[in-house]
């Protein structure tokens, strides 16, 4: 009999004994549960950031995994802990947006408020709903529980849209770094889709602008690049990257997170641009 | 049948192969042991930060956990391998305290000196006894050996109390900064036993003075606080917090670990206090 | 049935959802897999820092134990994905060197090309292999898998020796810092054989010389060592380390990794030295 899978991603960080104690509240309810670190380093408080740190991550892991994800800025406060149950997977958050690129991408959703409140650890506490609430409803759904038992299915939810790159004039789109990773690679929001002209093997005519440096160059593997070169690449998670062979690309253009970035083509932008 | 749990809190960070190391001592020993790391990044050397980390998690692991505490200053020298067992857990740890805030929540202890050192890695290192004696002693617990088997009963093992806050005057009670989380709240000492006006509900009438800020605001969630706002609040551990809503209270007191906080009340202290 | 463990050695840090991808893939084609972190931080790119982690913790780990090491600034390049067998173990690496501490360890390795390419994720990125080529890998490995089934036998796989002491004169060794370790010991590449004199139980007239202090005392256990005083002491990895009693030597001496560390005895170098 397979071992229940339940995934992690918060912004606890490792400095403390929240994870881990999480994990023994877990252990506790479904003594054969596998628990998984995607990441704990979220940007404190970011949604957005733990939302791509799932949406990376979630779908490479078997099917009844029971993903949570806590960033949870509004602990104590109203918002709702919810479930959302897609075709393969649970997934266990607060009901802020944090799922929201998840959503994006799964059909068939049900979603539902968590308000059966006997699973979970009592005292409740104000401050800690990643031990109190969120772990032993991943525990229970993980035991094999139904999500159906939590609570009422809601249509609500909170969601919002990634940032998306906007059209400046006919031939420059505007985008942003949607985050560094460990190597100094910057992670944008353009996709294949909104600049097919850079991802099609012999780009030309084309400038990407990032903080104070101007790429003119696309390149496969990292490797390719010349030392202390920046350049673009199709990222593993799909989107463009700026990135620099055995370098630091964010201390090479002296950009962040947060950093615009302009894509320009000499010709007009193709087709299907702007759409988003 | 259950797999047996075997817990790690270190300081020995994550920045080398100590961690893993003690893995696979454990796992060569015990193969079905279930490993679960509740922090290794205890400040290093630090006997009351490591107490602390354990005093937070433990009791949410299922029983029969074997919780291995290595902060060891003392490694090589004649400080003793102990194995503590309570009625739920065993720990195993030097005797040098670090197990001290466990031994004051525990009503039934047996400590062991561990002794029998054919249990032990061998050749036994000087530097390195969590790979060569903690975590083979704890493998040996997670496959049923019993702790009797180690070595004999010690009644004086090193134990330390907690700092507890102290009056200044009539009116006034003086704490510190246990340490400060991933987020920047600070954890003190005060717990709602020593200052219960504070945590009545509707407190009035006090001053709590830490760092370069006075705080007169009682919160029952971070979200309550306005912006840059520095408040107190009742941590998921029982003690008082000094926090900011999606702010880092470090900051915003100029607070660190060990430093001064000082709780004023407008009336006499409530009964209770001071007799710590 | 004793489960099949898997452990994994990286460059990828924890703030990205990296290493979590990596066990959702190796979960979903071995359910059954035990995932070990030995580290994951290793130096980015810093082949030698991977060899140096894997050699100083994979021998603890049991029989059958799968070993993933990813340091791979040529990914997407034509450097190969390697398995080499030894007769306890598999490991699953890049072939660009970082094996080689091991290979010099093991005595029968059988090394092979890994060219069944239907063993990968497909699409295969170009950026992340530790994802698509070796987390499969290394789960089709765990789950039995023949390492025959995986490519050809190859025997120009690349290896590299260690940095080894030089003698300067006929008093002098110079050696290097191969790293620092979490409390700031500096481990350096000197071992008993190289110097015997040094580790006698009793040593006089020598001298260590590293960054700005000059050493002439040995310990055996960091306890021994007064306030900020640096000496030398034998590591629990068979290797020199310069270490301060609660300090972080590193610090006290203004040494990194890469710092030359030179040792001279008043009497020639003992036989055995130099020859390496």
């Amino acid at each position: 009999m397979q071992r229940p899978i339940v995934t992690l991603t918060t912004d606890f960080g490792l400095n403390d004994h929240f994870v881990g104690t999480m994990k023994g509240v877990i252990l506790n309810i479904a003594p054969n549960a596998e628990i998984v670190d995607i990441c704990h380093s979220v940007q404190p408080y970011d949604i957005l950031d733990g939302a791509l740190t799932l949406a990376e991550s979630y779908n490479y892991f078997p099917t009844r995994t029971v993903h949570v994800v806590v960033v949870d800025p509004g602990v104590g406060s109203a918002r709702r802990p919810i479930i959302a149950a897609s075709d393969r997977h649970n997934f266990v958050a607060p009901d802020h947006g944090v799922l929201s690129l998840m959503y994006a991408r799964e059909e068939r959703l049900h979603v539902r408020h968590v308000s059966s409140d006997h699973y979970f650890l009592q005292p409740i506490s104000n401050t800690f709903h990643g031990r109190d609430i969120f772990a032993p409803v991943a525990a229970y759904l993980a035991k094999g529980l139904d999500h159906e038992k939590f609570g009422p299915e809601i249509t609500d939810y909170v969601r919002f849209n990634a940032p998306r790159p906007k059209p400046v004039d006919a031939k420059t789109l505007r985008g942003v770094v949607l985050k560094v990773d460990r190597f100094g690679n910057l992670i944008t929001n353009f996709t294949p889709s909104d600049v097919p002209a850079l991802f099609d093997g012999q780009p030309a005519g084309f400038k990407i602008t990032v903080g104070k440096k101007e790429i003119t160059a696309m390149k496969t593997s990292y490797a390719e690049g010349a030392p202390n070169e920046v350049f673009g690449i199709l990222g593993s998670m799909g989107y463009l990257e700026i990135a620099a062979n055995r370098g630091a690309a964010n201390q090479l253009t002296g950009a962040a997170k947060g950093t615009e970035v302009n894509i320009s083509l000499e010709g007009a932008l193709a087709a299907g641009n702007g759409k988003n």
